[in-house]
């Protein structure tokens, strides 16, 4: 069960962003302005801009899924120039994902440690990294991609976030 | 588990968005701009201001956890008209989210189905409806009331959205 709340939900999500990021390219291109602008935009003065916030959302959910079935998450540079990388970007998360099974989750999450870089010495248990922190960060993160994209003019709507199969609804 | 990324975490992080909209009532006030600018605040042009995003958050995590747990959840007008209200519509949400707890969990959330409002003669599996369609509504309307604020130049960050308590950091 928790192994669908993330795993599952990540690659679900993450597909969806790509989708969003695919309606952002073609929007920016008939629009005609340059591709960079889009990379850029930005919410709050101080936060991150779209790019960036597709690799936190990528990467929250690699490293969250790595902690959950105890192994060492790959590493990707942060280089993407483009809408077209970060999908890349995105896809080499979701081929990553996809290797990894339930029967993978470990059992000992809640002794063993995960550090926070940021905060040297420090840490939350598996379980409180895997249920909580890299939840919540990626929703934050993946939502805030839309949100820039909804306030840049992009006319998508809840529809691209949630994206429903057919097979869902009865 | 289940319950602890749902309800818990709804808990936890309702109170989280109760103390950022303290943060920007005080900022209001000390700015001298109107209450319902900050009400009525958006990103997108068609997308719902501040108040119904804090709305939306609290009734997606009290939905889903009354669905959770096979039973009603009250219901609440939506007629908040300032910032204090939102809060007590905060508050009630909470109140009542407290009143559940995990042996109330249904053990049916793969056979019953939850009717969609907006989808007439269609529905969920309670199971999809609890672990996807909450989950990710309400992480997507906190985060948008505090993309609203960000854009909006309130000085919040990170850690107002996650908000650790020094007892989750070893």
């Amino acid at each position: 069960m928790l192994f669908n709340l993330t795993v599952d939900a990540y690659i679900r999500n993450l597909n969806h962003l790509k989708n969003i990021l695919t309606k952002a390219k073609a929007w920016q291109e008939s629009a005609g302005f340059k591709e960079e602008t889009l990379l850029n935009a930005h919410l709050g003065v101080d936060q991150f801009g779209l790019a960036r916030q597709v690799q936190m959302a990528a990467d929250h959910a690699k490293k969250g899924s790595a902690v959950l079935c105890g192994i060492e998450a790959p590493k990707y540079e942060d280089n993407e120039k483009s809408i077209a990388e970060l999908q890349t970007r995105i896809d080499k998360t979701v081929a990553f994902l996809t290797t990894l099974t339930s029967d993978m989750v470990k059992d000992d999450l809640e002794t063993k440690m995960v550090p926070l870089n940021w905060m040297p010495g420090k840490g939350l248990t598996a379980k409180f990294f895997v249920e909580n922190y890299s939840l919540s960060n990626f929703y934050f993160h993946y939502t805030t991609a839309y949100s820039i994209l909804r306030n840049f003019g992009l006319p998508i709507g809840k529809g691209d976030y949630m994206a429903f199969e057919l097979k869902d609804i009865a």
